[in-house]
Parts: structure tokens; sequence; C-alpha cells
């Protein structure tokens, strides 16, 4: 028997990344989003949603540019001072002792100290409601050591997550490994008929 | 030193959710996807993204509404094979031995099995590449007590997630507490000024 809730942002997991930008005057500054995902395969896209008041929000306006941070778990204590506190009445990435790079791809910094990067150029904008959605195609990913494995590849179980889980305002860090994707899937029961992977 | 990837759908964490619709003749069906999130607080909005090829796509096209089914670590099984399959070939619900219950709220059906669902309704669609996106309004969201601590509040601790890592094609589950949302960020400096919660 399941218990409403009500019409809520009430979906588990969300991810905490952080977002990166440049002010009017030049100056980095970041802000910790909570709702955004993937949103297209090609051209690869993620999509983020701010409130208009934010000032991320007028510096993508500008700057038709943003970059996603991904932390580590031992880097949760920023994140969740990045989305407390406006740029506007705190340089950021100075308290938080963050070392800003200017993307080579597009008008927006990433930070240096986070593990994984994706610079984005804005492609769409919708707006919804309170929140406004930027669509950014992803022209590059970086990676830190501490994100790949010894064969080089991409690994998340190295590299850990900041997971946030809202209306329980709780982050949580990454498990163990569950399975092979696009394969543990066979053991329940054979498949109907094989079809290109959803992704 | 950061390594370049390029320009891939390649973020950490996103999630593995199974869309629920309904066919033509009013047949469940599912789908997993794991391009999505939160996109709006007021009205509270979900979006994901499919391609036009798959069964859900049109579904959702025609009955304008649809269910996100959230799993815990137990059901990674099933999550994966439901992606991997088209609901054209496979009646996944009965594969899968779920238990498909009309929502009174929209018109699509839920699972009871995962413990976590959203009913939504369709509120916009917007053409993005190879992916289209739905944004649903979420008119209620359903736990199970799995999904539910002892004040009755939502925990995702308890419940546990299903993280999906693209590119290195694994699932994850969720991992121990880090903090709670807007406080532990207090620890590393005072805020310069407060603000409403980034959400």
């Amino acid at each position: 028997m399941k218990k409403s809730f009500g019409p809520k942002t009430l979906l588990f997991p969300t991810p905490a990344w952080v977002i990166g930008t440049y002010d009017p005057a030049g100056k980095p500054n970041i802000m910790t989003v909570a709702w955004g995902g993937i949103c297209c395969s090609s051209p690869p896209c993620v999509a983020i949603s701010l409130r208009k008041a934010t000032a991320t929000y007028g510096y993508i306006v500008e700057r038709k540019a943003f970059t996603v941070n991904v932390p580590s778990p031992h880097q949760v204590a920023q994140v969740d001072h990045a989305g407390m506190v406006s740029g506007r009445h705190e340089d950021k990435v100075a308290v938080l002792g963050l070392t800003a790079t200017r993307s080579e791809l597009v008008d927006a910094p990433y930070m240096a100290e986070f593990p994984m990067v994706l610079e984005c150029r804005l492609l769409h904008t919708l707006e919804i409601g309170l929140h406004t959605q930027f669509v950014g195609e992803i022209l590059d990913v970086k990676l830190d050591e501490a994100a790949i494995d010894g064969a080089g590849k991409p690994d998340l179980g190295r590299m850990g997550a900041v997971i946030f889980a809202p209306e329980q305002r709780a982050y949580f860090g990454l498990g163990e490994p569950l399975g092979a994707a696009f394969s543990i899937g066979k053991t329940v029961a054979p498949l109907g008929r094989k079809q290109p992977d959803q992704e």
C-alpha cells in the first residue's frame, strides 16, 4: 500500500552538480544545482534548471555557456556551500579555495579541483514555471586520474558521487556495483527481441 | 591534469527510472530511461528524454501521461531488462512479473512493486536531436513503507537507489549519508549572505 505525498519535487536520486559561469566583469562564479540530467544523445546535451533570481541565470543568458563540475564525496561541504549563497554576495570560488580554469571551448570557467567537468554551450532555453531550463550541448568531458580506471576508462566507482535527496534534504555517497548494464537484465528472462540501447 | 573524452553523454551520476505508459489498446508498457531529472519546482516537473523509435514515445504523445517508477537495488535486473527490449516485441510487465496499477490521476499505469512512483501529465515537448524531451507535471508522488522512515518521511537511505553510469555501462547502489543539505556547507566558511534554497 503506497502513501501519497502530493505534487512535489520528490524524486530519488538527483545529482548535485556545480555550475561554472563568468559574471559580466569576467569573474568566475559557481552555483550548485540538483535539477538536471542528460537530455539528448546526439547532439550530446545536458539540461539544468535555474530560477531567474539566481546570478547564474543571467550569466548563462549573457554568455550562452556553462560548465558542469561533478564533485567527489569529500567535496560535499563545498558543494552545499555553493548552493546556499549567491555569487552576488560572496566570491564563492575564492571562499571555497577553488581554481577557476578558462575553458578553451566555451565562454565559461571550470573548477580544476572537481574530478569531472563538462563544457557546454547553450542550445535551448525552456520556460517552465519557477525554473527556466537551459539545454547545453556538451562539447567536451574532462576527467581527472581520480575518475579513470587502470585501462584509461571513466570509472564512477573510483570517483564516487554526491547524490542529493530532495525533500529529505540530505546527501549520500555512491554504493557498490550492482551489475553490468545491457547485460544483467538477461538473467531475469531471455529478451523478446533485441533493440538498440534505450540511450 | 584532466584528460579529454570528447563530446559525449558522459556524466555521473544518472538515474535508472522505469517509465509506465498505456499502448493504444490500453495494455501497460514499461521502458527504462537514464536521460532525465527534475526540471522545475513550481509546478513540480520532471523531464525524461526518449528516442522517437521507442514504443513509449508514441504512447506518451497519444495519452499525454506517464509514470516514473523508481526502483530499489534488488530490482536492478528488471530495470536493465526493461531497457533492452521493446514493448512491441515483449509484454515486459508480464515477463518481469510486475503488477500494473491504473493511476487515478493520469492516463498511465504505475508498477506496484517499485517503492516510489510519480504520476505525470505531459506539459511540454522539446525536440532536441536524436531525443525528444517530455516535461511532465508531477501530480502525485507515492511511496511504499520501504521508502519511508519511522517518522513517516521519505528516506532515500532506506529505499536505496539504482544509479547508472553512462559510457561505463554499469549500475551502482547508494552509499552512506554524507551530510545534511543546506547545512554542511556552513562548516567550510560562514555564508556571505543567505539566499533562498537554490532549488
